[in-house]
C-alpha cells in the first residue's frame, strides 16, 4: 500500500481524526510497521490525498490525524473497452487499470469470451470495488474508476459506442492491423482490447465501422495485462 | 499457447516428424482440441517457426509434420535491468518479458529487495526456462532470453554495467525524476527498473553516475509488470 485509502466512516472527530480497525488495521501494522508520530500517505476515497500522523496504536486499531490538502493525480484521458476475460486475470486487470489512472472501463462481450466468465462473482459491485481500491492504493490515487458491464456486443457497439467515442480518438488493438500503434497523441482516447485470441474479424469490422482505427504493437501476441499497459503508456 | 515450442528431442524422423508426449501433449489436447490434419503454429526452440500438421493423435501422444520456414520475430533492442522481486511476481515478469521479445534480462539487488527472494528456487535454470518458454509460447517467438543474476549491486554497476550500456541509451525508471520517459527513441535501450518502493537515492545516483537518465511515467506508482510493459512499449 503506497497510500492508505480512508473512508468517510473512518472519521471519528470532525474532519481530521480517523480510526482504522479490522483487516486494514492489520495490513497497516504488517506492511508499514508504524510507530506513534509516524506519517503515512493517506487519501479519502474519491477525495483529497495527504498525510496521516499516527496518534494511537493499540491491539485492535490505529488512529491518525489526517491532513488532506492535495488533489489526487489527474485522470488519464482514456476510456478502456475490454473484452471480458478469465476472472482470475480480470481481478489483476481491475487493479492495474485503477493504478494506472484510467477512470472509465467498459467490459464487453466477444465471440471468444467463455460464457461462464460472465457468471463470475468478480462482477459484483463489492468485488469490483475491492480490486479497484487495491489499484488506487498502488497508484496513490483516490478516484474510483467507473466500470460498465455490457454483455451484448452488437447492441453496445451500435447503440452506445458512438456516443462514448465522441470527442476521442478510438483505437482497437488488433495483431493483424497494418498500422502501428501511434505514440503520445495528446488527445482523449478510446482503446478497445480483445480477448485472448483477439476479436474475430466481424467484431473488428463493426468497430472500424463505428470509427475505430485498428493498430498493432508488433508481431508478438501480448497477454492482456502487458497489452493494456503497453498501449496506454504509448498512446498517452 | 499461441505457438507450440518444439525441442530437438521431439524429432523422430529426420527434420520434420515430431512426437509430443506427457504434459505438453495433454496441454495441446486440452487447449487446441486438435484433429488429424489440423495445422498448429509451432517453433523450434531457438530456431525457426512454422506449421505442424497433425498426422496422429492417440491416448498418449500427438505427432506432426513440421514445416519450419520462417524466422522468429526480430528481438527488441532492449536490455532490461530489474531489481529482484517477490518470486511469485518474478515468475509472471519472466513470462511477460519473454512474450514481449526482450532478449536480455539482468536481475540485480537493491536495498529494498528482501534477502529471502534470492534463495527462491525460481532462480534455478530449469525454472527460469520454464517461465521464459511460457512467454515464447504467448508471444510466438522461439529465442530464449538470457537471464543474468547479479546479486551485488555496487560491483555490478561499477564493473559490468558500463560495458552493458555501451551503444545503448540507458534509462532508469524513477518516480521522482524530473524528466518524462521519452517516446519511440529508435535506438537500443538499457532500461533499469527498481523494486517495489523504488531504488534508494544512493542507487539512483550510482546509475546516473554510470550514464543513466532518470525518467518517470507520471505521478502514479505502477506495479512492476505495468511499469515494464509501459516503459518498453513507449521507448521502442
Amino acid at each position: 500500500m503506497n497510500l492508505i485509502i480512508l473512508f468517510k466512516s473512518d472519521f471519528i472527530e470532525g474532519a481530521s481524526r480517523v480510526r482504522i480497525q479490522g483487516h486494514r488495521f492489520e495490513h497497516i501494522l504488517g506492511v508499514h510497521k508504524p510507530s506513534v508520530g509516524d506519517e503515512l500517505r493517506v487519501g479519502l476515497l474519491n477525495g483529497n490525498i495527504g498525510t496521516g500522523r499516527i496518534t494511537l496504536i493499540n491491539e485492535n486499531r490505529v488512529e491518525m490525524d489526517a491532513v488532506l490538502d492535495r488533489e489526487p493525480p489527474a485522470p488519464l484521458l482514456i476510456t478502456l473497452v475490454i473484452a471480458m476475460m478469465r476472472p482470475r486475470v480480470f481481478k489483476r486487470v481491475l487493479t492495474q487499470v485503477s493504478a494506472m489512472g484510467i477512470k472509465r472501463v467498459i467490459l464487453i462481450n466477444s465471440y471468444r469470451v467463455e460464457k461462464s466468465f460472465w457468471k463470475s462473482p468478480v462482477l459484483e459491485t463489492d468485488s469490483l470495488n475491492k480490486y479497484l481500491i487495491m489499484g488506487l492504493e498502488q497508484g496513490q490515487d483516490t478516484i474510483v474508476p467507473e466500470v460498465l458491464i455490457r454483455p451484448l456486443f452488437k447492441p453496445f457497439v451500435e447503440d452506445e459506442l458512438p456516443d462514448i467515442i465522441n470527442g476521442t480518438l478510438p483505437f482497437v488493438a488488433h495483431p493483424y492491423a497494418s498500422e502501428q500503434c501511434p505514440y503520445n497523441i495528446g488527445k482523449p482516447v478510446t482503446l478497445a482490447v480483445g480477448p485472448e485470441g483477439g476479436f474475430i474479424p466481424y467484431e473488428v469490422e463493426k468497430l472500424i465501422e463505428c470509427g475505430f482505427t485498428a493498430v498493432h504493437m508488433g508481431e508478438r501476441t501480448l497477454h492482456v495485462e502487458s497489452a493494456i499497459a503497453g498501449l496506454v503508456s504509448r498512446l498517452i
